[in-house]
């Protein structure tokens, strides 16, 4: 029934979208626009698309459905030039790491009988590095891929087959769907993925303050070392719209972790210390 | 030129020494004791070991090499008993993490021309999980293993030998052998191996109270949760003594970092956050 795709946005995700839908049989058109040139050549010798178009609202005017894999604020903005453009028998969907925004906007712009349907969804897959040459058609195997769509919202049947015909292709290409409220995925988001990201950040700047003129002792820390700051490559680019969008969330997880941390150095020498890897141990009992 | 050693101590490292040995070609005889029989005997099942002995300090009575591999407080108490009953032509060496009170505690009680010799070891390689049954030959391939030798010790010419044949077999089973400072090696092991530790221990504790009851948040977090928390698995046995003879240092790491989740936080929607993802890049970049 999907005809034709456009991806706006060939970057990690975008591009291993391209190549996953590809893998997983999709045979239809794929149309990639990126802001760099060279990103979307990328993709298309990756066969992650089909063709280069120069502007992502005319292409995104010719296709089915339409996915948004750039930055939030960058997803808000085409939203909407969009939804003056699409049409009632379109879907535009995104792949954006945090929801309340862009699920607003969605009911705001979108999703009535008339208009084009929006469905916001989000993969839990990345690396710590962006760009379309790290593209991955096994990316999203195994991962969860959450959609916080609006009981409220009164689609078009057209884009209720479009949205379900989305969800089908994520199973195809290996993720696991589960729905959720917005509001609720940008609180569980900040504990599960947003702290660790910040806390990898802060432990990487604060361990280049410390020991970054001994390179050696990067080698004494060893795969916990190397684990536990690997997410500190991850870029500012990717990160800036996620602290500004979901910043109280964050404020919240961040605060209850320094109060954590605190308590265990207040502790390292009482039996309060053995409750904390008790406790840690729990978490990870059952991973 | 060492025909015996006794392993004291037959745990994740203590097993995987003598796998190590065996698999770069030791032919001598290797004793093993271990506090709980069944570690013992898994030990012996995997051929780390020849044979069990009952009583440690009688093993090493018999040994040119021993090796402490159990926790700091119970390596310093053998250190009390073994000093009484070996002599010059011995060596006795350890594995554990902290250096400042065993390399005294060497100073005071070997390491005179008529005294066994002691040589404070600590090889960066281990497992979120302990036990013999966890031995692995290849663990120490491509780690650091330090020594915190001190300049102003007198050995045995025997001794010496022994010493530096035990630092050509580290090399053998895959090790890179830096020396260091006691006191800067407990130091810098707070920053890379304690500090990350903690954090992900108190990460892991303060998520089994905010998420620990919806275990389906594990796999939204993915790959990046399920790292930055592996750690949160390693038992309060292994780090309390680590705890205990390195507090100060690790409490300067933990309050360093709380302090700087604290400005992470305060400038999520700041050039602040920029500043941090740069510097963590930059501490990432040479990985």
């Amino acid at each position: 029934m999907i005809e034709r795709i456009a991806i706006l946005g060939t970057g990690l995700l975008g591009t291993s979208v391209g190549l996953a839908l590809r893998a997983a049989g999709y045979r239809g058109a794929i149309a990639g626009w990126n802001r760099s040139a060279e990103g979307a050549q990328t993709a298309l010798k990756m066969g992650a698309i089909g063709e280069i178009v120069g502007d992502p609202i005319a292409a995104a005017r010719e296709s089915d459905v339409t996915l948004l894999s750039v930055p939030i604020y960058a997803s808000l903005d085409l939203m909407e030039h969009l939804s003056g453009v699409l049409v009632c028998g379109q879907l535009v969907t995104d792949v954006g790491s945090t929801k309340k925004q862009i699920t607003e906007a969605a009911g705001r712009l979108f999703n009535t009988p008339e208009r084009a349907a929006f469905l916001p969804g989000h993969p839990m897959a990345g690396k710590e590095r962006g760009g379309a040459e790290l593209g991955d058609a096994s990316l999203f195997k195994g991962a969860v891929w959450l959609f916080t769509d609006d009981s409220s919202w009164v689609r078009s049947a057209s884009g209720k087959r479009l949205a379900e015909s989305w969800r089908s292709w994520v199973s195809a290409i290996g993720s696991r769907v589960i729905d959720i409220d917005a509001t609720r995925h940008d609180e569980m988001v900040a504990w599960v993925s947003h702290l660790p990201q910040f806390v990898a950040t802060a432990l990487s700047a604060l361990l280049e303050d410390e020991v970054g003129d001994a390179p050696e002792l990067r080698d004494v820390g060893g795969r916990a070392l190397r684990e536990m700051t690997r997410l500190g490559a991850s870029p500012y680019s990717m990160w800036r719209d996620i602290a500004h969008t979901n910043t109280a969330a964050i404020e919240r997880a961040l605060f209850a972790l320094e109060q954590r941390l605190a308590h265990l150095r207040e502790n390292l020498r009482t039996p309060g210390l053995r409750e904390e890897f008790e406790r840690a141990n729990k978490f990870r009992k059952d991973f």
